[in-house]
C-alpha cells in the first residue's frame, strides 16, 4: 500500500490492529512510547481500544472496512484469529504487510492444522485425532481412558468450543451430537484429557527476520476454560523443563514462520523420567498469560509485539521483579465498579489495576491486577483480593 | 457540569487536559490502565498529545474552546501553565472542576507570586527582589556579587524568560533593557545566582482530599536552561537533606493547596553546618525531572498526576531498581530519526526509547530514554549514547 501522510514524524510507521477488544487496547501504551502509530478496527466506538486509539468501524470479516483500516499502515496485524482467509487473501493482494501472515495465522486459527503441524514437527502434543461423528468420538474415548476433551477446530475461546466428555456420564454428550449435527465442520479435534500437574505458558516474540526472545515460562490457572490467574515466572520449575518448553516455543515460532508474539500453552505432566512439557494451544497474538508483561518485564508483550510484527529490534524480556503475579478481573454481579476500585487502590497502593472499559457482565474478562514482589504467598493474597474485591465477591 | 455518557464503564470518570504536548500525550497510556477516559485540548490534530488521544482542537487562551473540551469531564488539568485566568474563572463559573485550582496554579504562572509565597512560609529561597527598572537590577547585582539571574515572571519555560548577567560584562544588558522597555509587567524577578553544587529536583503528588507522596528525590542536569538528564535517586545525597527537600516539597503543596503532581526544582548548596536546600522553581504538573517514574517507580507522575486530580488513592512510589537514569533526546540536524532508533534498540534492548511524535527541530525536546539497573556508570553511559544516537550527534 502506498504510505500515507499518517505518520509520526518522518518515517514512523503506523500499525494497523483489526480487532478492538482489550489485546488492541494495551498496545495503544506502547504505541505511544515508541512513537508508533496505531490505527485500531473496532465494531464499535465503544469497544475496548476504540476508546482509547484512532479507529475505524467495521467487522473483522468485512474485506471493504478491513482494506480501509489498512490503508497507509506499515503493516496489519490482529489481536484475534477469527479473520477470514479470504479478507487476509485481500489484505495482501492490495499489498497491505500481514503479520503473522496468512499461512501461520492459520495454525492458530484452526486446532486440526495445529495439531497436524505439530504432530508433523515430532513436538509432544496430546493424543489427538479428527472425528467426524459420534462413535468415532466415543471410540476415542474408549481408547484413552474413558475420556476425552471435545474441540471445535475454530472460533473457540475461554472454554467456548471446548466439550470434556466422559463415556461414565450423560453429561456433554447431546451438546457434542449437536456440533457433529451442525456439520460446520467436517470434522471435531478429539483429544485425550492430559493428568497434567500444572498448566504453563512460554511467551515467545519472533520479529519479521527472525529475532527471537523469549520471556521466564509462566504458570496458569484456568477455571472453567478461562484463565484465573498467572504466576511469572512459574514456581519451582524444573531448569531442564523450563528449557524444554523454551526450545519448543522457539521451534515452533520458527517452523510456523511466526512473526509478533506467540504464547504456547501447555501442561507440565510428571513421568518416570522427570517432568514433561505437553503443548496444548496456540495463540500468535499477545495473551492473557503475557499480561504480567506490562508491569512485570522490561518489555511488555504488547510493545514486543509492536516492534515484532515491524521488524524492529526486540526489546529485553528480563523480569523486573522476582515474582509477578497477574490475576484477571472478571465480571461479577455488580456493574459499578468505581468504588471498589477506589478501595483496591486505598487498600494496597503497589497493586496495578487494568481495567478494559468494558460494560460488565457475569463472568466477562474486564481488567486484571498485578502485583510483584519477593514474597510469591504474599503477591498471590494481595492480587486475589484486589481482583476480587474489584469484581464485587470479596467485601471485607 | 453535568455529566453525560462519554464515561469507560458506569461511573468511570473523564479528565479534560488543557495543552496537547508530550505532558498530555504521557498521561494517554496511564488512562489506559486506569480505564478513565482522557479528552486532551490541543491546538492542532498533529500534536504530540492529540496524535494519540481523543481531543477538541483549541488553544488554551480560547474560552470557548476550553470550556467545549471540559464538557462532562469530572475534572480539569493542565499540560502547561499558560493557561490565562479568565479561562480558568470561565471554567469555575460554568461548574468545572479544576485540579490543580487556580488559586494554587497562579504561584505556577507567575514567579513573583510564588517567591513571594515561599517567603511567606519561611522557605529557603535564593535573595530574590521584583526590580522594574535597569538601575534597580544593577543595584540588586551589585548587592549580590555582581550578578543577577532576570527572570519575567510569566511565560518562561526551557530557559526562555530567564537571563544571567554580570556587571563585569555587558552581554545580555541589552535584552534586559528590551524586556523592561517592553512594559508586559510592572516588574521583572531578580535573582541571585545561587552556587549550587548541583540541582535537585523533587516531586511530589498531592490529592483532592490532600493525600501526599513523594517520590526519592532526583538530581537533574540542566544544559543552557533545559533539562538533559535525571538521575533517580539523587547519588549520594545526604539522608538529611533529602529529608528536607521532601519536608519542603509536602510543605509546599499543602500550604499552596496543591491538587496533582508538582516538581519542586532546587539546588543542593554547600555550607558551613552541612548542605543546603534551596527551592529554585514551582511546575504544578507532570515534570520532565519525573520522566524517569514511567519505567523506574511503581507509579509513573502521569498515572498519579490522574488519580490526584481524580482524587482516587495515591499509587506506591518506590523506584523499582536501585538507579534509573533519564536522558531527554533533543532535536538534531536530522529529521529522521528511524534508523537511529532502530539502531538503538538493536544496541541495547533494555534501554526504553520514548518519542513524542515531534517534528524534529534543533534543541526540541522531541523523546526521553531511560535505563534502570545497578551499575550507575553503566546507566549513565548507555543513556547518554542512546539519547545522543537518536538525536544523531553520536554516530557509532
Amino acid at each position: 500500500m502506498p504510505a500515507d501522510d499518517d505518520t509520526t514524524g518522518p518515517g514512523f510507521p503506523t500499525v494497523t490492529v483489526v480487532g478492538g477488544g482489550q489485546l488492541a487496547r494495551m498496545m495503544a501504551p506502547a504505541a505511544v512510547g515508541l512513537g508508533v502509530r496505531l490505527r485500531v478496527l473496532a465494531e464499535r466506538d465503544d469497544d475496548s481500544a476504540a476508546l482509547v486509539a484512532p479507529h475505524e468501524l467495521g467487522a473483522a470479516d468485512d474485506t471493504a472496512a478491513v482494506l480501509r483500516a489498512a490503508r497507509g499502515a506499515a503493516v496489519v496485524t490482529f489481536d484475534h484469529e477469527h479473520v477470514p482467509g479470504d479478507v487476509l487473501a485481500a489484505l495482501e493482494d492490495a499489498g497491505a504487510v500481514v503479520r503473522p501472515a496468512p499461512g501461520a495465522l492459520r495454525h492458530a486459527q484452526d486446532k486440526l492444522v495445529m495439531r497436524r503441524a505439530l504432530a508433523a514437527l515430532g513436538l509432544p502434543v496430546p493424543a489427538w485425532d479428527a472425528v467426524a461423528d459420534l462413535d468415532a468420538l466415543r471410540a476415542f474415548a474408549d481408547a484413552h481412558g474413558g475420556r476425552a476433551v471435545l474441540k471445535t477446530p475454530r472460533g473457540g475461546y475461554d472454554g467456548k468450543g471446548v466439550l470434556v466428555l466422559s463415556t461414565a456420564s450423560d453429561d456433554g454428550w447431546d451438546t457434542a451430537q449437536e456440533w457433529f449435527d451442525r456439520g460446520t465442520f467436517p470434522a471435531l479435534l478429539a483429544e485425550e484429557v492430559v493428568p497434567f500437574v500444572r498448566e504453563l505458558a512460554v511467551l515467545v516474540a519472533r520479529s519479521a527476520m527472525g529475532q527471537v526472545a523469549l520471556w521466564p515460562v509462566a504458570q496458569t490457572l484456568q477455571v472453567d476454560g478461562v484463565c484465573r490467574e498467572v504466576v511469572a515466572p512459574a514456581p519451582g520449575l524444573d531448569e531442564d523443563l523450563a528449557g524444554v518448553a523454551a526450545t519448543t516455543a522457539a521451534r515452533i515460532a520458527g517452523a510456523l514462520d511466526v512473526t509478533g508474539v506467540m504464547a504456547v500453552e501447555g501442561f507440565e505432566v510428571a513421568g518416570p523420567d522427570g517432568p514433561r512439557f505437553v503443548v496444548n494451544e496456540l495463540a500468535m497474538r499477545p495473551h492473557n498469560s503475557g499480561h504480567w508483561t506490562i508491569d512485570g518485564s522490561v518489555t511488555s508483550q504488547f510493545e514486543q509485539h509492536l516492534r515484532a510484527v515491524l521488524d524492529l529490534p526486540l526489546g529485553d524480556v528480563r523480569a523486573r521483579d522476582r515474582w509477578t503475579v497477574m490475576v484477571n478481573v472478571l465480571g461479577g454481579e455488580h456493574p459499578d465498579l468505581y468504588s471498589s476500585y477506589l478501595h483496591v487502590m486505598a487498600h494496597d497502593p503497589a497493586v496495578k489495576v487494568h481495567l478494559y472499559g468494558k460494560a460488565v457482565r457475569p463472568g466477562r474478562k474486564i481488567g486484571h491486577v498485578t502485583v510483584s514482589g519477593d514474597d510469591l504467598d504474599d503477591l498471590l493474597e494481595r492480587a486475589r483480593h484486589a481482583a476480587g474485591y474489584i469484581r464485587g465477591e470479596i467485601t471485607e
